[in-house]
């Protein structure tokens, strides 16, 4: 079993002493909702729902998973009550406006709350993400009528909320949508299958409202013809509407989020934003959704890190390599094997530094979304776009890997269920393909954020890094400095060199993807390092020093790496014919 | 569901052109035991048992997985009429001499063989793998009573077989052992409790044998004085022996083999070789079954990479980048995509090389266990004994990451489990852990392989790749094989230093092990391929050498970097104090 702790004293410093954040979000929200005692307060009553009341139903989840039965879901045990319990602290408003119904604070809390629900229970993350971005679709794009009848319910977490995009024909390419909405009296009738579809259906609330792609029926082809659709699963009246869950599909693991097949036969449905512009009103929700799914790679390895540092500790197998460590005992802790190390390191590497870079971006998000001054939202809004995918796929990525290093600490203890740690490699795998599968980002990066505006955002997320290392001279080691420096210019010289080559071959831009983008990751996490490393008043601040120094020694080095192989043509991936795979 | 099919035509292209196998088999068997002909004959009914019994029972064993009731296993449906065709082919003694009772054919037959058994049905393995390996033991170093009790039957698949070692506080330190054998009238009373214990009960046959390390009364601490024992689960006259399978694990993944913990309560058994050399009886068999574990990663990225390059062609979703590949269709298949691609190819570039080392390990076990003249005999033992864990570590490394990319193709729906690629995920990562977790692969390779008899081995490696790239000039391209050169070299240095670090420091063996196995690893690969392209008679040379131009390209460089890491101090491991992790 998973014994996690909340790391509630390093958010604490994050947000005080590396980020600033009651400054940081100064002009935003009045002084007593961003101060660092309230910011206290909320997250250790956070942790103490998530340890309490989340830990404890997350391996059922996976034991027993949802179930269908007579055309509805039933969440495993434990679900309810936790979901009660979340909805009567106000957990869904967290950071949704007052006037939205919302408890308005600021939106970088919510992605601390996010990160300890993935530590302690990923799958039950969809029951308090999902209606939190449906509320914040329904708040910028629906009626008042639809604002007014759902929104508040949906805030309070009366009713729960889906995303329906996915068909069959039709994943990464949304395009592709058929389902069908015909105008039928106050609003219109959908019809169409929707697979995939997280929280589908279930017994946490009486009601689910499903927010839903289709097509008018003179809209044109692909993406320029979807249109967003409020549809929900009980009628004003308390009639079931014509939306049921006709499948429930079984999973590699994220096993209590119940993913449905949902029929639309002829559903009652209300527009939401204008007729055809349904894209623009999913994309309100876009880089928030793609941040959660991250936090879902930082939430897991941070479990599993503990998890398995505690057996290292513990558990007495073999000696070291330089002599018996305890000669009275049987045998040494693995923590004495190098090899050990490198596993638990490789991984805080990532959690250390990616819980600050979580915790920056929650705040560009609130900048970007909320600061009274234009050009402030403008330039964090920047930023947010431009790492969205780089920070959904590092993490999801570094998360996979990091739970499967931990799992191989244990053995063969951890390849069997009782430690848990699998469940969180099964678990989190999924972070690598929702919300846009790892490629795709790396496509969105290159191909659109690299270069949108002129290059805007990647030159002021390079002056950023260049501002930071400079700020941090003298405060930490120069080498790491260096390195960093080089980085900087190395990748602003690749990246002119890849969008120039792809204007020739388009090519390049996939070719290239992935790995250009796991460098420029790296770049990211040693900025965050030397961010953490310049900041004032950490007790364990010779602690930080040494896993700064891992990353440097043993992880920043693939940077040069990726650039490599960024830098082959794609004629080395192109040349074999399509029919000799 | 996967859809498998054996490489047929690449076995057979293997062992005629690329490896010469009869002419490498001369002075061990008579010529129609090692024809062309016999082994195309073999393989093929080999592949029709796989693809016909083990494949369609897959999913079965991994939905159902194995029952303990009433103190007895039962395998999954399907698996005791897969096991019986097994049986009645004659395939367990394949390989096994026929003074052993066995068919006496190549060992290279049954790598082929357990090849096409992983790819189908990894879980099924066992149920082969473990009788031979025991009927290995036994018939070199048992007594003449034992093997004619228990040898015949085992080979003839009457009786199955275990290996019992792990016990609750004893994995990898395997001189933990505390099972006691006490002298009992004509044997010994073995008491005591082992885990993980693959085959450990089923009802695939009536008998089971296990052999059994454990300690004689007055046995020395530690592994000098673990003996071997043979106890049977059925007694000669037909009554149960006191040894019962009390707890059936949970697993990730490989649910079909009965993992069980055994209690053993004076049950009768008798010793196998010298007492206190339970550990040399033991090695007998673990160069073979580190490379069926191998074979494991082989088997499944194959599967993998079938399932995914199969849902390449078809599935469509999106456009290529440099504009519509078949515009009149709704949208391109996904092969069209760089980043596909790059998944498949590095897949790919694993199993077309990875086959070759597979096989060419299996002539030289050939070679090493039955070649009449001695120097012969030790030459391919050092290969064997130097490689066994480079293999072990790299096939099962890349396997899982082969699985994990393929599944990546498919989207969401890889993730469930339909498509049975997530099950190859999730059984495929016991290889990394079993028959010595990866770092432990490494330490045998740095601490034992790479110095043992002054490093021999690792000389006779390296002047081995030498004279094949210097053969291989003027039939491939140049610039391989001066990477490979340079590699060579730059890892014969790389070793010295390293040696020569860790007499100082020994931890720069666990430090520096995993990185540099897979440096070697790369090499080993690098080889391979320059082996496939410079050998005659292929009908798809241009397809090698594309697959070829990748791996040189966007694998190989990863060789650097290995060493680079490897090359890094302990110190950015060992600095962080225990209660700090």
């Amino acid at each position: 079993m998973l014994n996690y702790r909340a790391p509630l004293g390093t958010y604490s410093w994050l947000l005080r002493d590396v980020l600033g954040a009651e400054a940081a979000l100064d002009a935003i929200y009045p002084a007593d909702l961003r101060s660092p005692e309230l910011f206290d307060t909320v997250l250790k009553e956070a942790a103490r729902l998530c340890e309490s009341m989340l830990l404890p139903c997350n391996r059922d989840g996976d034991e027993y998973g949802c179930t269908l039965l007579d055309g509805a879901v039933q969440a495993p045990p434990g679900f309810r009550a936790a979901y009660n319990a979340f909805v009567e602290g106000g957990w869904i408003g967290l950071a949704t406006p007052a006037d939205h119904g919302g408890q308005g604070l600021p939106f970088v809390l919510n992605v601390i709350l996010h990160d300890m629900i993935m530590a302690t229970n990923l799958s039950f993350g969809d029951y308090i993400g999902l209606p939190q971005a449906a509320a914040k679709t329904i708040g910028v794009h629906a009626s008042p009528e639809l604002r007014e009848a759902y929104l508040g319910q949906i805030v309070a977490g009366a009713t729960n909320a889906t995303m329906c995009m996915t068909e069959p024909q039709c994943g990464t390419d949304i395009g592709l949508v058929r389902t069908k909405a015909m105008p039928d009296g106050d609003g219109f009738a959908l019809s169409g299958t929707k697979i995939f579809i997280s929280a589908g259906d279930h017994d946490l609330t009486p009601n689910i409202v499903h927010l839903v792609l289709a097509r008018l029926p003179d809209a044109p082809p692909g993406v320029k013809g979807l249109s967003l659709f409020l549809c929900p699963k009980l009628l004003a009246d308390g009639r079931p509407n014509a939306v049921k869950p006709v499948r429930l599909e079984r999973k590699m693991g994220y096993k209590a989020a119940a993913t449905c097949e949902m029929h639309f036969d002829n559903a009652h449905a209300w527009l939401v934003g204008q007729p055809n512009r349904g894209l623009a009103a999913i994309f309100t929700m876009v880089n928030t959704a793609r941040l959660l799914v991250s936090l879902q790679g930082l939430g897991t390895a941070e479990a599993a890190y503990q998890a398995a540092s505690a057996y290292a500790r513990e558990r007495r197998q073999g000696r070291a390599l330089t002599g018996p460590a305890e000669p009275d005992a049987p045998a040494d802790p693995l923590i004495v094997h190098p090899d050990v190390r490198r596993l638990l390191l490789g991984t805080r590497a990532f959690t250390e530094a990616g819980r600050f870079i979580a915790l920056w971006f929650g705040l560009q998000i609130d900048i970007s979304e909320r600061h009274p001054d234009q050009e402030r939202r403008v330039a964090a809004d920047d930023l947010v776009g431009l790492l969205t995918p780089v920070v959904k796929a590092s993490f999801s990525d570094w998360g996979f890997r990091s739970c499967t290093d931990c799992m191989q600490i244990f053995g063969g203890h951890g390849y069997i269920r009782d430690t848990g740690v699998e469940q969180l490699v099964r678990d989190v795998r999924i972070a690598q393909i929702q919300e846009g599968a790892n490629g795709i980002q790396a496509l969105d990066f290159i191909g659109r954020k690299l270069r949108s505006n002129g290059g805007r955002a990647w030159a002021s997320f390079l002056s950023l890094v260049r501002s930071d290392l400079a700020a941090a001279e003298g405060k930490v080691e120069p080498d790491h400095l260096r390195l960093l420096t080089d980085a900087a210019d190395q990748l602003d010289a690749a990246a002119k060199e890849l969008l120039s080559a792809a204007s020739e071959d388009a090519d390049w831009i996939g070719s290239a993807g992935v790995d250009f983008q796991a460098a420029v990751a790296l770049l990211m996490f040693g900025w965050a390092w030397i961010r953490i490393l310049s900041a004032p008043g950490a007790d364990n601040a010779a602690m930080h020093i040494t896993v700064a120094t891992y990353f440097f020694a043993r992880e920043f080095p693939r940077l040069s790496m990726h650039l490599e192989l960024a830098r082959t043509p794609p004629s080395t991936l192109m040349a074999l014919a399509a029919d000799d795979f």
